[in-house]
C-alpha cells in the first residue's frame, strides 16, 4: 500500500515558526515518524505553495499511489481547480487540517473539496495526518 | 481511561435499515466492536432521539468521563442548546459524522457544534467512530 | 389499512382555545370524526410536545401503519431530525397544516420535511387532515 | 356547485409526453375523470400557456363559478400578476400541484401565489385535482 | 401633443371591484376625465393582461406618440422583457402607480423598470395618472 | 392652505454648481418660482444638512402646515429616525427627488420613508417639486 | 399574584460550573433569593432541557400563573415551537438572559421568540430575573 | 434536417433600430441570410413577445423540428415556463444571445434556461445565430 | 449616584401625541416621576433629535456621571457613531425602548449598539426607564 | 490569422480519462484535428495547471496571436487575476467550456471571466472548440 | 496650497483617552505637529460629532481649500449624504483611518465614502494623516 | 532598513502598456526611482503571475526584510493563501492598489488580506507604493 501526503500552501514552515506552540518538528518529520508509525505503508510527500503543482501532483499520483492524504491549506476555501482534479482521478483523497477550520474566521468555514474527498478530518494537530493514514488504510481494505 | 458514546436522532435505527449497505450490524454491535479494539478503554455508549436527554446525558458525562465522541445526527445543524453544553462541560468532545456531510444537502453543510467540538471527523462509516476514540486518546494523553 | 395521525407541538390545545375561531373540537374529537368518516380504515393518532417522541414514534410506525398524516406543528421549520427519520422510513407520509403557512410570518414558509413527504396539504383548517387521509389512500392503493 | 379547473404552462401536455410515467390520460380525460368522480359539482376547465390569458379566465370566473381549482405551473413562481387577480376576485382559489415542488429545484420552492389561494395540495400526482376539489366543496360548505 | 396611456394586468377591473374604496369610476371613466382634464392633449389608452400584447402596444407607441404614462401593474416587478422595450423605444415613458407600492409587501418593493423610465410616481391614487401626465408634458416640452 | 418644503443635505447646493446641468436657478430661486406657480397656496421652504435639524423642523410642521413636499436627499437611504419622525405627525408628507434614483447606485434604490409617505415622485428634476405640491392639494382636497 | 419561573437547557449548571464568574448560587439559591426579594409574590420554579417539557409547562401555566418570566437558553434561537406555545397562551410571557446575546456570537443575535413576549431583559446576570418579575408586576398592574 | 430559429420578445425591432450598430438587416433578412449560408438546412422562424405564445411555438416545434436555436430575450432571465417546455420535449434546444449578457446589468447574468438547453452561445452580435446552427448541426449528426 | 437619562429622536413628543395610547405623561412628566421613584439617585435628563449632539452628551456625561440610560430612537438602528462613543466612554450604559421592537418592522429587529451596552430593556412602556434604572443602581453597586 | 487555444486545470487530462464518454482523444488530437479543420488559420495551443502560467501565455500571446480560445476550467469561477490579464490585453478573447455549466453545481454558474470575453460557448464537448474558433475567425473579419 | 483636515464623530476624545496607548497627544496637537511637518502647506481643521456640520464645512471647503484629509469615524460606513457632499465638491478628498478598519467588526469593513475619494489610507495611527498631507500633495501636484 | 516590493499578477505589464495614462514608466523604472526617492533604505523587488511563487517569497521575506509594501493585484481578492502566509510571517506587510478599488466592479471591493496587514492604501496611482515605503518606515522606527 502506497500513500502520498500533499501539503499546500504555508505547511512548509511547520515547526519552524510558533515551535512553542506547534513543537520543533518540522514538515520533513511530520512525514518520517508518520512512517515509523506505518512501517507497513509506503508513504510519500509533497509540498507546495503553488495551486497548479499542487493539481499537477494530484494527477500524477493517481497512477503512483493507493490513496492520498490531502492538507490542501488555504486553498480549501477557494480553489474549484483542486475539487475538479479530485474529482477526476481515481485514487481516493481524504481531507485533513491540523486545526479546527469550523472554530476559526467565516471564510474557513466553507471547504470546497470535502463533497469530492471520502471523508474529512480536523482539529488534532499533526495527529490529523495520523488519522487521515488510518481513514484511507481503512477505506482501502473494503475493497473500494 | 473512560470514554462514553453519544448519538443523536435516527441512529438507533443502524443495522435495522438498509443492511445491503450499513451491513446487519446494530448500533450495539458497532459499540461492542469499539470495546474490542480498544480493549484498554472503558467505553459506554448512549443514544436518544431527544434533543434534551442529550444535553442531559453530555452533563452528567462531565464528571463521569474522560472524553465524548459525540455523533449528534440532525441536530448537529440546528442545535444552539448541544452546541452551549458542549462548550459547558470540560470533558472534550469529537464529532464524528458516518457520511461526508459536505456531499450531502446544502442544509447539512453547516454544523453549529464544530466550533466548541476538539476536532470533526466525516465520511468514513462505521470507521468514523473507531477514528474518533483514537483522536480522543491522543488528545487526553497530550494532557490537555 | 392502518393509518396513524401524528400531530407536533401544541396541537393538543386544539379544542381548548378561540373555539370561536376553530370550534370547540378537540384533538380527540377530530380523530374520532375522521375515524367516523372512513370507517374501513384504522386510524390511530400521536400526540406529542418533544421532538424526540415524535422521531420515536415515526420509527415503530415504520413497522406498525400503512401511513401516517404528519402535522409536524412548529417542528416543520426547524426539524433536521424529523425530517431524517421520514426519510429513513418506507412508510409513506404525508405533510398537513391546519393554517396556510405560506400566508403566515416569513419563517414559516420554509419547511424542512415537504420533500421527504408524499406531498403536502395546507390551509383548509381540520378538513386538511381528511384530505391527508384520502392522499396517503389513493397513493397507498396506486401500489407505492 | 359549478368549479372551474385552471391549468397553466406546458399542461397541455399531459398524457401525451411520458405516458409511461403518468399514464395515457390527457387533461381532458383527467377532467372527464374529474366530472365522473364528483357528478353534482360542474366542472369546467381552461388551459392556457399565456399568462395574461390565464388572468382573464380568472377574471370572468369571479362571477360565473364558486370556486377555481388552479395548477399554475411555471407561472407559479413568477407571476405576481396572477397573485394579485387571485387576491382581487372574490372566488375562492385552492392551489394544486401533481408534483411535490418542495422535492424539486431551488426556485421552485417559492410560491408568489400561496398566500393568496385558501390552501395549497401537491405531490400527489393527478389525485391533487381530486383533492383540490373536495377542499374547494368543503370550503364552499362551511358558508365562507 | 399624443398621449398614450398604457395599463397592465387587472387594471380593467378598476371602478368594478371595490367601488366603496375606488369610488365607482372604471379605467374609461378615469381616461376620460383625463382627457377633459387636458383638453389640448390627445390622450390614447390600451389595456392588457398580456405582457406581450403590452410589449406590441409599447413597440407600436414609438412612432405614433409623443410619450407614455405606463402603470405596469404586477409586471413591474417581474418582466425584463417589458424594461427592454422601454429602454429600446424613442418615446419617453413615465412609471405610474395608484398604490404605494413601498408600503405594501417586499416582493413590490423593486420596479425593474423605473431605471429605464423618465421618472416614478406612486400612492397618488387615480391623481398619479394625472401626475403622470403633466410630469410628461413639462419633460417633452423641455425639448427632451 | 400651507406647504411646507424640506430639503435635506447637499440640496443648498443647487443653482450653485453645475449650473449648465441643473441651470443658474438656486433652492431660493426654485422655491419663489413654485409660488408663483401656486398663487393661492402659501409656501415655506427650510433646508438643513443635520438629520436633527430636519425632525425638528418636521416636528413643528404638524401644527403649522397643512402638508410638507420633502426631499429628504441622502438620508432618504439611511434615516429611520426621519422615517420614526414622518410616520409620528399628522401632517401628510410626499417624497419627491429630483434624479431617477432608481437609476443610480445600488444603494439609492431603496428608500426608508417612502412607506409612511403619502407617495414618491422622482426623476423630473425641478418639476418634481412642482408635481408634488399638485399631490399634496389633490390629497388634501380629497379630506384626508 | 402567581409568578413561573421557566429555565431552558443548561441552566441548571448554575452555580456549579465557573463560580469564579457566576458566584456558587445556584438555580435553586437563585429562584429562594427571588422568593425573598418579592415575598407578596408567589414564585414557582421549573426547569428542562427538553423543548418539548418546555412547552408542555408552559400549556400548564396558562391556567395557574399570572405570568411567566423565561429564559429559554439555547432554544431562543432555534424554536418555533416555544414562539408558538407563548402566543398561544393568555399568560403573559417576559424573555430574560443573564448574558448580553447581543455582544455573543451571530447566531445568538437573533431571537424567535421576542416578538410574541411582552418584552425583553438581557445582560444583567441573575439580576435580569429580578427585572423580569418587577416588568411583570408591573404589566400585571396596569390590566393588560 | 430541419431547424426552428425563435426570437422572443423586442428581437422583431432588429434592423429597425440604431441601424449604426446593428447595421440595416432586419429579422428577417437575417433569416435569410442563415438560409443562404445553411442551404442543406430546411430553417423555419418565429418571433413573438408573448411569453406563452413562445411557449406554444415550442411545444409544436416538438413533432416538426429536428432542433431549435432560441434567443429569448428579456424571458431568459425571468420564465420558469419556458424552461419547463425545453425541458419537457425532445427537440434539442441551442439558448442564443447577440449580446454578451454577462457584461450587462447584474439581472441579465443568471439564465432560468441554460440548464436545460444542450448549450449557449452569447456575445456574437447576429453571428451567434450561425454558431447556434452549427452547434446544432453538430450535436444532431452524433446521434443525440 | 449620579444617573443620566439620555432620549433621541422624535422622544421629545411623548405625552403629546396618542395621549390615549401613551397617557397624557410628557418626557418631562416622565422623568420627573423618575426622580421620586428613586429619591436617592440623582437624575439628570437630556433629549435631542440630532445625532451628533447626543454623541457630545454622551462624552460629557462620561465624567459628570456614574450612569446611562439610553433611548436611542431610530439612531438605534443606523448609528455606528453613537455605538463608538458608547464603547468609548467608561460610564456604563443601558438601553432602553418603550416599545418591544422585536415585534415591529424588519429593519427595527437589529440594534447596532445592545452590544457595547451593559444590557438591553424592551417592551415595557414608560416602565422600561423605571427598570433601566434599577439595571444601572444594581450593576454600579457590584463593584464594576 | 494565428489564433492560440489556452486550456487551464485538468484539461491536460482529455482522452486519458473516461474514454467512453469524451472518446479516445487526447487534447494534442483535439487541436490537431482544429487545425485540419482550419487549414488556413494558423492555430497554437498551450495547456497549464498553473493560474499564474495561465497568465504569462495570455500576456505573451498579446503580440504574437490574434485572438484566443479560452477554456479556463476552474479558474473560470474563482481568478480575478485572469480576469484582468483578459481585460488588460488587446487581442479578444472568446470564451469555451465543455460541459454545460449552468447544469452543474451552483458555483460553477458565475464565470468571473465573461463579461471581458468577447463572448462564450459552453455545453458543446469538443465542437464548442470549432465553434470558438469560427466566432473568433468572424469577430476578427469584422475589423475589431 | 492650503488643506483642511476634518475629523468626524468622537476625534475629539483623541490624547483624552487611553494615553497609554495612543499617548497623549490631542487632536490639536496632532494638527499643529502635522503643521509642523508640513511647513509650507497652510493647514487648517475642523472636528463635529454632528453628520450635518461636516456636511456644511466640506461644502465650504469647496471654495477655499486645495484639498481635504478626512477621516470620518463612525460616518464612513453609514452617510450616503457625506458621500454625496464629497462627489458634489470639486475640491480632492482623501479617506484616512488611525485604525486599520479590515480588521475589526463586519459593519466597519464596507465604506460609503471610499469610491468617491482620491483614495484610502487605514492602519497607520497617527501616521494615516501625514501619508494623506502627502497623496493630496502629490495629486495636486500633478495637476488634477 | 530593508523592504522588499512584492507586486502580483499583471504588474508587469506596467509601463508598456496605456502609456498614454500610466506614462512610460516600467515597474523596474517605478523601483529605481523608489530607491532614488528612499536612499537611505535598501529597495529589493519580486513580481510573479503566480500564487504560490508570491507566497514563496513572502516566507523567504521573512529572514531577509524588515517589511514588504505588497500590491497583490487580483489575488487581493481571491486568495487566502497568501493572507495566509502574511498572518504567519513576523515581517510587517503592508497593502498598496495604484486603483481606487472601492471605485471599481463589486468584487473587488473586498480584500482578504487586508485584516492581517499593517495598513492599506490605495487609488494614489505609482505614488502608492512611496506612500507605503513611508508608512512602513514610520511603523518600523516606532519599535514595532
Amino acid at each position: 500500500m502506497k500513500i502520498l501526503v500533499v501539503n499546500g500552501p504555508n505547511l512548509n514552515l511547520l515547526g519552524k515558526r510558533e515551535p512553542e506552540v506547534y513543537g520543533g518538528q518540522t514538515l520533513s518529520d511530520l512525514i518520517s515518524e508518520l512512517q515509523l508509525t506505518f512501517p507497513k505503508i509506503e508513504i510519500d510527500s509533497y509540498q507546495s505553495n503553488v495551486e497548479g503543482e499542487l493539481i499537477n501532483e494530484l494527477q500524477s499520483a493517481d497512477t503512483n499511489f493507493d490513496g492520498v492524504v490531502l492538507n490542501a491549506g488555504g486553498y480549501t476555501h477557494t480553489s474549484v481547480a483542486i475539487r475538479d482534479v479530485i474529482a477526476g482521478i481515481d485514487t481516493p483523497v481524504v481531507e485533513v487540517h491540523m486545526s479546527n477550520i469550523a472554530a476559526r474566521e467565516e471564510f474557513r468555514h466553507n471547504s470546497l473539496i470535502s463533497a469530492v474527498c471520502v471523508g474529512s478530518i480536523a482539529g488534532f494537530g499533526k495527529h490529523s495526518y495520523n488519522l487521515g493514514i488510518q481513514a484511507l488504510r481503512n477505506y482501502l481494505g473494503q475493497g473500494h
